[in-house]
């Protein structure tokens, strides 16, 4: 059995390397989609890589605010051949229909599609529900530092973690440190949200999320930092989110008015503080 | 007037740089909510950089098959400050909700939400979807080639038209070329659905697509190749798809699929191609 096996695919291709053309096998990252039922109704679809898809629709729920604990969900299971027939689909969609009972919610199931606008993996969008976002989530509490030197060796974590990007080239990573470094969560996805998902989903699970702690947790993600991102680091109450790429005018904002702190373009020892500097030293 | 106005956004950051910390300006790549309403219904949100968003509405809906071609849309316009205040918004909003009358449309308003189930910028997800596309769209005919020297120039030509990337690193962009080589669109986005969207847009104001002659058009992005960059350039009948960087597995059996051939990895004199190799010579 070949590593991710549900995650990668092997396609014959042909390959042009300094005006050669050869036929070779290439590794290519599985992009399928995820279907997330709660309560019988179709909650989101996403294009996930498969692979911790519990952990995915954990951290998706509790990050778009749907479920304060993982305490709320009552049931999570795959859909079985049954239902799946039902739905139209055959024995390949197997992996690809989850379906949740919540205990509690805090929002009613008529809202959910307007509290989720949009794709599970491009998130909270609209006006509204930036509106709602803050005034469902308290801005984070002063406090808790990491050294610059510290943030610079996260990097070199992560990439040394991505086996899923040295296979395929085509992978997203989201990882979550504790003040000293330590890697607590590190997933990978097609989708940049997704695998942040995957990691808030763990941490849930792992019972070190939400965060309560005065010491920060560091969230540091393989792309660009955009509002979704710094919503979801909110929400688990992560209090410094760093990216390897550009970060967006609305996630500046968003961690300006939270007390959050964002790191963009962490390259090594360079880097920008877009927003609540005083908690890098 | 700077260039980008609406895109771009100046902030006050820190610096970490050599080990010293400064406080500078810097310029990010806005990100914003489009809300896009057909017929009095929310279509979908999406965020995207402001600018071209009739391409990027335009692009959207015809690559989502709610519309076959630009007749079919009656009228298209931002919301006055009146439907605005209804729907609870204010003059902050008035470039974010854009209003869209169809003459004609393929797809009943209630079964929209079906069809584009998940964000704009993130597509056409679900199985169901993926089927409705094989449904909807016939494989690309045979035929038409480009020279592998010219794709490599096209790198360039992309990467020299990312002025928004210059200045922020933060957007992705997409161009579409004719067979010589020639830029026929180039848009730049937070998203790289959204700039494909533009283009597309674009090409359909422009009447250059759908494409119909025998020599094909090459759609370039910026970053990576996902299932519905490939479906969105199917629709167009763009017939060469090529990305900066990888492709997922989905977009490697779509283009299969259809007689679409699709480059990946387009760095320079090396790149694979993973589906319709013939085009290349």
């Amino acid at each position: 059995m070949k590593p991710f096996e549900d995650a990668t695919q092997t396609r014959r291709i042909k390959r042009v390397k300094n005006g050669a053309c050869q036929t070779c096998d290439d590794i290519l990252v599985v992009e399928e989609p995820l279907e997330i039922r709660v309560g019988n109704r179709r909650f989101t679809a996403t294009m996930r890589t498969p692979g911790d898809d519990f952990h995915l629709a954990r951290g998706l729920l509790f990050s778009e605010g749907v479920i304060s604990s993982l305490d709320d969900i009552g049931q999570m299971r795959f859909c079985d051949a049954g239902e799946i027939a039902e739905f139209g689909g055959d024995e390949n969609d197997a992996r690809n229909i989850l379906q949740i009972q919540l205990r509690h919610s805090n929002v009613a199931p008529h809202l959910w599609e307007r509290n989720i606008i949009s794709n599970s993996s491009c998130g909270l969008c609209g006006k509204a529900s930036i509106e709602a976002l803050r005034a469902r989530v308290a801005p984070l509490p002063p406090g808790g530092t990491v050294d610059s030197q510290l943030l610079e060796s996260l990097t070199h974590k992560l990439r040394a973690a991505q086996k899923m990007f040295e296979a395929t080239g085509g992978t997203h990573a989201a990882g979550i440190f504790d003040s000293r470094g330590e890697a607590l969560a590190m997933f990978e996805d097609i989708g940049r949200h997704n695998a942040t998902d995957k990691a808030i989903g763990f941490g849930l699970q792992s019972g070190f999320l939400p965060h309560s702690k005065n010491e920060p947790l560091i969230l540091l993600v393989s792309g660009r930092a955009s509002f979704e991102i710094v919503q979801k680091a909110l929400v688990a109450r992560i209090s410094i989110v760093a990216s390897v790429s550009a970060a967006s005018s609305l996630a500046a904002q968003l961690a300006g008015e939270n007390n959050q702190t964002l790191v963009a373009f962490l390259r090594g020892e360079n880097f920008s503080i877009l927003a609540g500097s005083e908690r890098v030293v």
